[in-house]
């Protein structure tokens, strides 16, 4: 039988908002994309009329901030995330005016089928329900995700970090005071929790709860995931690989290689190792070892790289620039580590079977590019790696939602389940059978009296 | 970094099993529709042409199983599931005949954007890779399950349950001796474990294991989900509810509650509740109890459904026929209770509200059917109503995914992310993302050297 209560929870305060949450949530799924639009763009304004009660809110944090960076307590990059400005709001405003533009997630009928006369299946997209976000530092989140899910028919319940709890704070009644401009919008479409305790019990609550997005460290998201039977929609880690074949156009493979590494080493889509081909790897490399040198990459390289390298000319030039630059010998720990930082490990391989069989024991099945001008192998290689993104002579940088075309982004998601790589506005929807009759019973067909058509509509 | 090893379950057998699944998923991936469609038509041959030794394995477990059932350890009815024939092989070779011919899950191009000039994008359904089952009985479970995964390019680990073991080991070496005869196909597609231990180690190892499928009771679905950080398809409670509105046609009211009742109560798509509009409770009720107790279903009805049927002729009529019906009070339990049996209990409400809200409170979110002529009513109701499954003039039993023409069933999902409601094929696939470029980089986009076309091509 179902569960009504769980004793743990009952009668808690998080439970309350939680069931809040989902009776908006059923209040939510029938407003029409018109409405919804219009709603956003209200609030979008709201946040600009806000201005000096966000700022002073985040003026407040910022201030807390400061003395716990001084006092070594909170790094300075956190600090940086933390403050917003009157362009950052009015970024906010441009960003949830965005998501109020976007083609509505709702109601689109996927599939559809006759089943007999007068029979029809329909398969529809629909909102997920409640959705919890936990995350740290930047207080742009609020406004976003609840942008998000108010395009797409959800509810939801954030919990920042206690860092920016003014902020988020007045972000969240901005929030909530826009949407009770609108007597058919719930208020509790949107919701805020303020202690670790809550979100220990957030996490409880799988029967109220249908999705949990952590956004933060990888500690942090695999910390919620262990933590919640409630399906968790995080970045995992990426550990992507560039392979270099042995039929690939050097240039093409140069400029992939080194956009992969050197763009924005800090993302999850960079590559951390670049495989190489034997028989291109003493044309190929050198150069791009200098390359790396150049931007202050550091190289680690396995034994066959090292050699290379000792006993060639160019890697020798660029040692003797003298910038600090050194290839050290990888261990087997680099192979399986994400740097997130301008460090790269290389390894030279007998054959692309090679490459794919190191690609499945340490990539992390995030994004994995091939160089070569074999097609062939490309798409044996696209088919038998096992990761949300394969590539053929592209950067392992493309990998976003935005670049995707998909809108928005949510976050990229390490599961093979629901939704698998970037994951856009799709991602909070599921969707629901709907079988239209006229007073159709089974045993008309199990007594043999009819039989399905099932003519596909869509 | 990646866990590359598992300290508990480093050096097992179940990891050993696990992992050359993994690997033979990898080669399975690969293999055309033409070929996975020729490779399960020689292995429904082979289910034939080793009838004989199946069924002298059988024999052995059903000659455990009798005494098993004489000594009150086994019930009767699992004792008939666990036996099959020559009818039953012959349908063994059936199923996965029938499985062979249905269209290729893999490599469907959901959807595929042009990014840029040579740069474009596609989603591309592929398979997950390694699928735990864990079932409990039915030795047919064997080839239909593995005629499904190997249609959609993942390798399969069986675990079944100890009185049908010969019959299974029989079944898994037929299926990999078939296997043996294709050079191309790894052997480790089918793997079988034996022991309960063996599926405590599986359901631990969520670096190889992408899903598990548990097949059996309520409880021992509850048990994998509630053991394993995998990822579980699996059924939930169906309390799945009709209401007959005011503004319903009698006779298709009468029709679909009855059918959903009674067409084969056991089944998890039958509805255990009727809600019933006030304003026609008198004129549908007396005739919809009779219809019940000539079938033998018990009645359970709230206060004013007790008071109606005392007051009336016609059911009082039903009772004096003294087959031992008898309407009693539901109780608060009884609205949160799947019956799986013919039993049902039946409300009556003031409104379509009270009905949604009845639903909302106690529904599993499995298939919920309103009886109407007010499309409007019906349309609201289905948006409204949280399900996997939301019906209007149609009985709660056509949930199902032969009868949605899904082509075959693995299950109906409770769950909202990934498959929800009755699962086919597509539940054993997920997707990837291809981009094809031509030596492209991020950093052309993020100077503003180039801007992204997003042209939808699919």
């Amino acid at each position: 039988m179902k569960n009504i209560e769980t004793g743990s929870v009952k009668e808690s305060k998080v439970l309350g908002i939680a069931r809040r949450a989902r009776s908006a949530a059923r209040q939510l799924s029938t407003l029409s994309d018109v409405m919804r639009r219009e709603v956003l763009l209200v609030i979008a304004d709201a946040l600009v009329e806000r201005q000096a009660e966000i700022l002073a809110a985040n003026a407040q944090d910022a201030e807390a901030a400061l003395s716990a960076v001084e006092e070594g307590k909170m790094t300075r990059a956190m600090f940086h995330r933390l403050q917003t400005s009157e362009i950052g709001v009015a970024e906010m405003r441009a960003r949830v005016r965005d998501v109020a533009s976007l083609p509505d997630p709702l109601g689109r009928i996927l599939e559809a089928t006759e089943l007999d006369d007068d029979l029809t299946l329909h398969k529809v997209s629909c909102p997920l329900g409640v959705i919890g976000i936990v995350f740290e530092s930047r207080p742009d989140v609020i406004p976003q995700v609840a942008a998000l899910a108010l395009k797409s028919g959800n509810a939801v319940i954030f919990k920042g970090g206690s860092e920016a709890a003014h902020t988020n704070q007045v972000l969240a009644e901005t929030w909530r005071d826009a949407l009770g401009r609108f007597p058919e919008i719930p208020q509790d479409a949107v919701s805020l929790l303020h202690t670790r305790e809550d979100v220990a019990q957030l996490l409880c609550l799988d029967q109220e709860i249908d999705l949990i997005i952590p956004r933060g460290s990888r500690e942090f998201v695999r910390y919620i995931a262990e933590n919640s039977r409630i399906p968790v929609l995080g970045h995992g880690e990426g550990v992507c690989h560039v392979y270099i074949d042995q039929a690939a156009d050097l240039e093409k493979g140069h400029a992939v290689a080194f956009d992969s590494k050197v763009q924005y080493p800090a993302a999850c889509n960079a590559m951390e190792t670049l495989l190489v081909h034997e028989s291109i790897a003493d044309v190929f490399l050198p150069e791009m070892i200098a390359q790396f040198f150049n931007a202050d990459v550091e190289v680690r390289g396995c034994q066959r790289t090292m050699s290379l390298a000792n006993g060639n000319q160019q890697v020798r030039g660029s040692l003797r620039l003298g910038n600090g630059n050194l290839i050290v010998s990888a261990t087997e720990q680099d192979w399986a580590t994400e740097y997130s930082d301008l460090i790269v490990s290389i390894k030279i391989v007998s054959s692309a079977d090679e490459a794919i069989e190191h690609i499945q024991r340490y990539g992390s099945g995030h994004t994995e590019s091939i160089v070569t001008e074999d097609s062939d192998l490309a798409e044996r290689f696209m088919e038998t790696v096992d990761a949300a993104g394969v590539f053929h002579n592209v950067s392992t940088r493309f990998a976003d939602g935005f670049r995707y075309g998909l809108g928005a982004e949510l976050g990229i998601s390490a599961s093979k389940l629901h939704a698998r790589g970037p994951v856009g506005l799709e991602g909070l929807t599921t969707y629901k059978y709907k079988l239209f009759g006229n007073g159709h019973t089974v045993a008309m067909y199990s007594k043999g009296e009819r039989s399905f058509k099932h003519r596909k509509l869509i």
